[in-house]
């Protein structure tokens, strides 16, 4: 019978659920709010072919918003970049990333985020909603900020790095659960790709905390349109809720696995191009960035970068659509019906679609549906409006020739290339908008052509024959061409579409996306974590060596080993103080003779944050002569998270190391000390050490020979990839190129 | 660059996909072929209210269905009882258990659970689908058949227990998915239950092989229903792949939570209820079983269990209908519709659910149309109908009053009692559908209640309260509630109805099952597990000493531990097959001395089955003086999953064991020994120690002193929860008692 305590743990995550709900709520709210507006400033310009005020307004708009934006992350946020989905991913695999999860980062973030989107650039919301619930999933959990010197005293029982790491993980999931209103989705994006640890009971947890946030954005969505009251508060409209909602299933022949695989060999292609060149111009970037003196040029060249890229894409925005002529809207009733549901006053009248194009009017035909001969500015519609919008049109089924090819391949061109830029630039800038969208567009463009080729067909037999089908599909495989998801992304399309019918093409499309993406790269993820110099440790080692892999089982443990500084049970004050101020080791072997005049063994570790504390603790130091054992301290006292005050403790190393009188002193470390610390023998295998260290999570593991002598020790750096790859090359050339086959 | 070299493997899950989905598709077909067939015999005596000669003729045909059904199990299959997810849940963690993925269990498992369902026994084909899925997946993927004595030489690299494992899973969960046409559901359903060990890399394979297996079930199932050729090849439609496709979303008022915590609350009671009379059941059948003295008296002894249960089945199928009056058909126009689609020839016009009520007539309204004025009985509706089809119609939305209180009130009480009653039999029946059908039933029963109390809703804001929605949250508030799970649950429920607008509805349900239930007992598997003396280590340990939880972390490794038989490096022919005669234990420390005159140290573990291995092959056998340290066998020669032939080892151990002169030869082990074998320390504390054996996946784990000297072996035996129990018990009362909150 299993006796559930951990009411405290379920409370918290529903709290974290029900504060990302509300900030992701506020999140589309102010994005949608700030689009509207700026775009309803110039309907009278646009409908007046006035395109340079047009253009005036909407970038002075944008530039105003950008300069915040890109201002909150460059001279507000700590770290002075934007923290994304990359140091999520490196701090729950067990680095240390400094000010992730501050107070000021998390509201650099959102804000830049809000603006970013709401200026205009090709960018979503979607990684910084996932930093944003990381960071309430680790702010509320420990209900303290050094920043803001608060410290309440409830639920300290979390305040621990293992217990963090779970709120955090929660949180990153339920960010994109009330993102997307995807739930089950945001769940397995986070345990597919973000969290390197999870366990059944912390999925658990998870699915409750995306549940509450979901329902929590929902709740107050229903009753908010743009920050406009509508007065459906707690009636959840399906229109609403699913948030590209596809209403006609279809149909669907085996043959449309032929166009699938296509599209998902396109995706794939596409997906690493565009892993290839955001890479390559991260790195020029912060080749520019690091080459620039001074500190506060080089926050100037940052927020430059980010003004430049505005520019260029409000001037695409507004001056594309003048090339293209209006064309009829087919769907236009249907718009209509829609939009009879979300009245927006007196502006909903004027739709950007429209753009230049001459008003149309619209009456009620005699079967009572209503007809409009509105017309609509193809490049308009996909350039200015929001992306998230964008998708919904383009996955709309039975509008088969709404978009035309010139539009499509147009949008896609500048789509492709501006969200590219876009992506890495110091604002707050998520991605998957973009790779949904440019998805939806080549996949439409697709479609088009089969409709070209077979016609539009009403029979039932050929009804699949739809661009919106293949917009749904173009996507899928896009979002895993860059992103190499399978599951989570999966489920994503099913959670926002409503589509399962065809979740096996969407399958497909995944599958075909991931396999030719990843003949030629990693996945974006991957290669950012590799660009930022995270150490990240996957969960099985690939070392490559001149294109073949390299089989571990052949090196041992001693080969990657760093020689260790090893400390006695009973240690001098002293010879502490100096060897934390002359090493820069975090973990430390403890060893001790069983008997007298036998060789020392290894007994545990201790970390430096721990002998930081005992130092600072002066009861705990003894003469020889008073020796006792007990412990003196509390296990609270001695394991913290981060030292309260490290000036004060280095003013206490240097007078320990200084007077003399401390030789004479001496600490025992036997109470303190982690004795359950897993070691492994010189002679083991590098591929099971990887293993090992990988598996349980380690930090430090410490390497004994056969009599349990302890003779180096092994942290994080030693094992990533391109470390041990160099490591490797130096000592032995043949081990390499053997064939890894032979022990198979 | 990830260079990806596992084609093979890769195929290979393709492989298995295609031949589960085969599978899945004749199951099915068999299925509804003997279930429709059987039904259509007896029409003329229904109509007629002729109930003894209906009852006569389904009887018989199911008692001849049930003799082969039960036979196949209790004869045929190996294990004589009925191997099911348990089995597999436990062999994927670690267990040892024998037969299960043996060929005769297959085929005895499919054909009998084929049967089980078509002769109308309350239970469905999903858990022994599961349970075919995994034999297809262990059978294929090796390439050869020990009862077949077929041994190909293809894809002898994945003959080794880690890829199987593999294999194993992959085929269960392409199981699951073509049975419910679930790919992702099936997937996440065996990553949340089935599987103890998987990462990434193998959930992509998985997904892959769930994609082959679904797709092939499609395929194959597009052309046919019931093995009638229907002409379709290859085209799906979404009536047929949704399997209870929820055609209208409904927009949802928040108020919709309160009864969907009711029927969560209740979907947690019944739950636990039903494990609770379940496992009872079970125990007492077994009780019975090994209380008869003779093999083939027991075997009788299950086979009457079996044809009891039917023979009661049946009786209230038939007879219970008797009691109930004709009602209208309020849905009749859309069931002609939806017959349409599938013209039976000229069966078509009689549906079981008409059962004794008067044919009705259908006429072309003016409006197009199709009127109908056919009465249902609503008992032979909900009974008599396979509980696939009855789900499908509880579902239906928009059929408010289709059934009554009584009619559901009465089929919710025989279908639980007696699908309890069921499950556990000697036959291959799967639980899922009568817990879909019993959440269904008594969420229809809440939803009705609902519509008695506010009446049929026909405004926007009132459409929620549909008994068809509250059938959908009831389903998966019971299956919660029995099988505590969670996320693939909520994925399989919109897999199957298409109804994401309702997820959040869902996810509420299923957790509060959940919770419900875990408060009052371990769900089904995990208690199935216990029952069948499985050895199943829990991913994190649960020791419970009256009603607390016990803290590992106050005791050590050496608490556990079993004194262990070392063997040395040099070690001699005839103390080793003596020592293997002896002792039963499968894993053995070796040791050495590094130098002459020191102590013996650990080593390494080397594995009974590779001292057979070497045993038999007098190659490798020395003389003191002849010492070589090179390997003479290779790895596969030694590392075998099973011995090639068990009666010849023993009568060379006879001969080892007897015959002096191998007391003057000698084996190195030193080419055959796993020396990267973690070891742990004595004292190292008991939590870690579980923590360390179960991540790392192990099945021994030696422990050594301070130097680094074998003391003892822990094996997956000394660490499940009941043994901990008991042993901790009897060492320590007082540090059982202790909070365990004081180390927190």
């Amino acid at each position: 019978k299993p006796l559930g305590s951990d009411w405290d743990r379920w409370f918290m995550m529903g709290l974290i659920g029900v504060f990302v709900g509300i900030f992701g709520f506020l999140m589309h709210q102010i994005i949608d709010f700030l689009f509207e507006m700026k775009w309803e400033l110039v309907e009278n310009y646009i409908q007046n072919n006035d395109f340079l005020t047009t253009w005036m307004v909407i970038a002075g708009i944008g530039f105003a918003m950008m300069l915040v934006s890109s201002g909150l992350v460059v001279f507000f946020c700590p770290s002075g970049s934007p923290s994304g989905l990359p140091e999520v991913i490196g701090y729950l695999n067990g680095a240390s990333i400094r000010h992730i999860f501050n107070i000021r980062t998390f509201f650099g973030s959102f804000f830049s985020c809000a603006l970013a989107v709401s200026a205009g650039l090709f960018c979503g919301p979607e990684a910084p909603m996932i930093h944003v619930g990381a960071a309430i999933g680790c702010g509320l959990s420990q209900f303290k900020s050094d920043t803001l010197r608060i410290n309440l005293p409830f639920f300290t029982r979390f305040r621990n790095s293992a217990d963090k790491r779970q709120f955090i993980t929660a949180g990153a999931a339920a960010g994109i659960a009330s993102v997307f209103r995807a739930p089950v989705g945001g769940l397995l994006f986070v345990l597919e790709e973000v969290a390197s640890f999870w366990d059944v009971k912390l999925a658990w947890q998870t699915f409750f905390c995306c549940l509450v946030a979901t329902f929590t954005t929902e709740v107050l969505s229903s009753s908010f349109v743009g920050f406009e009251y509508e007065g459906y508060f707690g009636f959840f409209k399906a229109e609403q809720r699913i948030i590209f909602w596809v209403k006609d299933l279809l149909n669907i022949s085996v043959l449309a696995v032929i166009p699938t695989i296509i599209l998902g060999i396109i995706g794939g292609l596409l997906g690493a191009l565009f892993v290839f060149i955001n890479v390559r111009i991260n790195k020029l970037r912060m080749k520019i960035f690091t080459s620039v003196p001074h500190k506060f040029l080089r926050q100037l060249t940052k927020l430059l970068d980010t003004l430049l890229i505005l520019v260029v894409t409000i001037t695409v925005t507004v001056y594309i659509p003048y090339f293209f002529s209006c064309s009829p809207n087919p769907t236009a009733s249907q718009v209509q019906n829609a939009s009879e549901h979300k009245p927006h006053g007196e502006h909903a009248a004027w739709d950007v679609s429209e753009y230049n194009c001459p008003p149309g009017s619209s009456w009620v035909a005699p079967n009572g549906s209503i007809m409009a001969n509105h017309s609509i500015n193809q490049a308009a519609v996909l350039l200015v409006k929001n992306g998230k919008q964008g998708t919904m049109l383009l996955y709309q089924r039975g509008s088969h020739e709404k978009f035309g090819l010139p539009a499509l391949l147009m949008a896609l061109i500048f789509y492709f290339t501006i969200s590219c830029w876009t992506a890495g630039t110091a604002a707050g800038t998520g991605l998957v908008v973009p790779m949904v969208y440019t998805g939806a567009l080549f996949g439409r463009l697709v479609g088009l052509i089969m409709v070209a080729m077979f016609g539009v067909q009403t029979d039932e037999y050929g009804a699949w024959i739809d661009p919106g089908l293949f917009a749904v599909i173009g996507s899928a495989a896009y979002f895993g061409g860059v992103t190499r998801l399978t599951i989570s992304l999966t489920v994503i399309m099913v959670e926002i579409t409503n589509d399962v019918q065809s979740i096996l093409l969407i399958m497909i499309a995944v599958l075909v996306g991931k396999t030719v993406g990843d003949y030629f790269n990693n996945s974006l993820f991957s290669s950012l974590l590799h660009l930022k110099c995270i150490p990240y440790l996957k969960a099985v080692p690939n070392v490559v060596h001149g294109k073949k892999k390299v089989n571990l089982e052949l090196f041992t443990a001693r080969d990657v080993m760093q020689s260790c500084t090893t400390i006695h049970l009973q240690e001098n004050v002293f010879l502490l103080a100096e060897l934390l101020s002359t090493t820069s080791h975090n973990g430390f072997p403890v060893v001790f003779s069983p008997a007298p005049g036998q060789e020392e063994v290894f007994l545990g570790t201790i970390t430096r944050l721990e002998l930081y504390m005992l130092l600072s603790n002066s009861r705990v130091f003894q003469t020889p002569e008073n020796n006792q054992c007990s412990s003196v301290l509390k296990y609270q006292e001695v394991t913290v998270e981060k030292l309260p005050d490290e000036a004060q403790i280095n003013r206490l190393l240097n007078k320990y190391s200084a007077d003399p009188q401390y030789q004479q002193l001496f600490i025992n470390l036997e109470p303190y000390i982690n004795k359950s610390a897993v070691s492994v023998q010189a002679h083991f295998s590098l591929q099971r050490t990887y293993v090992v260290f990988r598996t349980l999570g380690l930090r430090h593991l410490t390497v004994v020979d056969l009599q349990n002598r302890a003779v180096g020790i092994i942290t994080r750096k030693d094992l990533i990839s391109l470390r041990l790859e160099k490591k490797l090359i130096q000592m032995d050339r043949g081990k390499l190129d053997s064939d890894e086959e032979l022990l198979n």
